[in-house]
């Protein structure tokens, strides 16, 4: 089984908190997953990294790279600058067959920046997309959003490839039979919503790979009736970072209100156990980071603020979506749909 | 004093409780706030839900309409077919001079499209907005977000009327000093996030009217960091929908979380005083509506699905709106910048 053990390249230099974090997230999901970690950075300060965190030198792989792109710098020019980069580099694992994934918490539109360049579009896509995986009212169900920064405007079609790749990841990856996908819009009437999510809505009604079921309110999204909702990258990015930072507005009117006065007191040091529950079902860095979908490889993209229990979940994500071969599922979607359009 | 008080035309008709519901609000209204409310609709149905409230058919004023816009017409066309349709009826108050402000549940296209066709545009506005208030983390603090659904599509310049419209609602009405205005975006550079913003960002810097401080983020929407934040209707509108659900789940997990266990039974039971000053504050029903800034007159848009308190909310959003004569003051603010424009 050896050879099937999913190898994820880390950025290791890329984060807030590079390299101990990152390092140490790594540690762990090689101890607890069936992954293979290959910690992409300046050597001696990941080998400083492994033994602070109590790691050995024996049982991890290091690829060497030499710098990093700053989060200050313009992606592409600091890119073909900076070609031994750890982002670089990371992704020329995959490129030469070395690795089945990337893992990064650094400059995120360098990573996709370098994901394009290294490993390049799938056909058929004409842009990639960053899904993220949000949790719903339904216990154990997730929806798919996406595109969630990638693209900030976006040409219809161009939502409609975000539909058959989210589809084929929430059947692959997350075991939804038929995703029920939906179109984040502002009414449930076809004929609703800005000239994209107009034009967008009869393309997914023709769409032959996706179980297309509406229009997705912002009320729907984490209701669990859709399984993949698609939107453009700047509606995306401005609900993920507001639901990202909503758990914890709740959790602060919580922790305001709730010990107030003598039987609040009382309360919360009962429920001390119960509150750390709601903690972590409200708490996003459970979930990891975003998936870059339609690029011929698995990327995925982190927090710049992951610590390691993010940069663990991330390192999960990769060796699942690896593991079940997303970006292949795409191709081969695209070759089939092409082949009935040819009459094949 | 009886002459200053505001006039308030209330929509009897409209919304998913009416008449019931709406005339108990505006009931409350009139006992705790100093308003004169008019209810518009249909006289006997109006008259059996007062007494079904407890009310006196002496202390209320009723306007008799014919007709409402159901959910499933087209505005204008129904707006032109029913011209006696209780929000059509309601407008005209206003115009005539005999009320200050509407309030309405109902149809909230038909309702722009009324206050349009009414009460018509302010100088100097080219697109009406519709601003929403939402609670931040900083206690008795609030951020004035518009807009929040009546333009999807938005060209810089409505952008930037909607930020000093939104900068004079939150100076006059909820009382903030120099209020700080952003720019909801996907970061905090003024090269980031789509077309929109990019061409948005230097006309909100030259503005001289508001106090303009940068991209907002969706991370920074309930931070309390913005008085204003503007956007288009589109991203406005999920965010508020999606808003408005997110109290609804955060209340879902504590419900399912907090009484797990012995220790959480007991703890329930003690902390239901506390549970529900949460319940409060996550509550959305506490907001009343959204306000459409750039017509001539006061417009209050409330939830189809508003119940009482709702109605009150919004009918002392009316009443805050028209005592401080937002529309006058961005009147006046045009006019001047126009003057000034032209080195009078």
């Amino acid at each position: 089984m050896e050879s099937n053990r999913a190898r994820i390249a880390i950025d290791a230099m890329g984060g807030d908190h590079a390299p101990d974090e990152v390092v140490a997230g790594a540690l762990l999901a090689q101890a607890e997953l069936d992954v293979e970690v290959l910690l992409v950075g300046n050597p001696e300060l990941i080998e400083a990294s492994v033994k602070e965190n109590g790691g050995s030198l024996d049982s991890v792989k290091i690829v060497p790279a030499e710098g990093m792109i700053e989060m200050t710098e313009e992606p592409l020019s600091a890119l073909r600058k900076k070609r031994k980069a750890s982002i670089n580099v990371a992704m020329n694992l995959v490129k030469k067959g070395e690795a089945d994934a990337v893992v990064s918490a650094g400059h995120s539109g360098a990573a996709m920046a370098a994901a394009l360049l290294r490993l390049g579009r799938l056909p058929g896509i004409d842009r990639p997309a960053i899904g993220a995986v949000f949790p719903t009212l339904i216990a154990g169900k997730q929806v798919l959003v996406l595109d969630v920064g990638a693209n900030v405007d976006c040409r219809p079609n161009f939502l409609d490839q975000f539909a058959t790749m989210g589809s084929i990841y929430s059947q692959d990856v997350l075991g939804t039979e038929s995703p029920k996908v939906g179109l984040l819009n502002i009414g449930e009437e076809p004929n609703k919503g800005n000239e994209a999510s107009v034009q967008t809505y009869p393309l997914l009604e023709r769409n032959p790979n996706i179980n297309f079921v509406g229009n997705a309110e912002g009320r729907d999204v984490l209701s669990g009736q859709f399984d993949v909702i698609v939107c453009d990258g700047f509606t995306g990015n401005v609900l993920l970072k507001f639901a990202e930072a909503v758990g914890g507005v709740a959790l602060q009117i919580i922790k305001e209100e709730l010990p107030r006065g003598v039987r609040g007191k009382v309360g919360a040091v009962v429920l001390k156990p119960n509150l750390l529950n709601i903690k972590q079902r409200m708490d996003h860095a459970e979930h990891g980071g975003g998936l870059l979908l339609g690029v011929a490889g698995v990327c995925i993209i982190s927090h710049g603020s992951s610590k390691a229990p993010s940069i663990f979940n991330a390192i999960r994500l990769a060796k699942e979506a690896a593991d079940h071969q997303v970006s292949d599922r795409i191709r081969s979607c695209y070759q089939q749909t092409v082949a009935v359009a040819n009459g094949e």
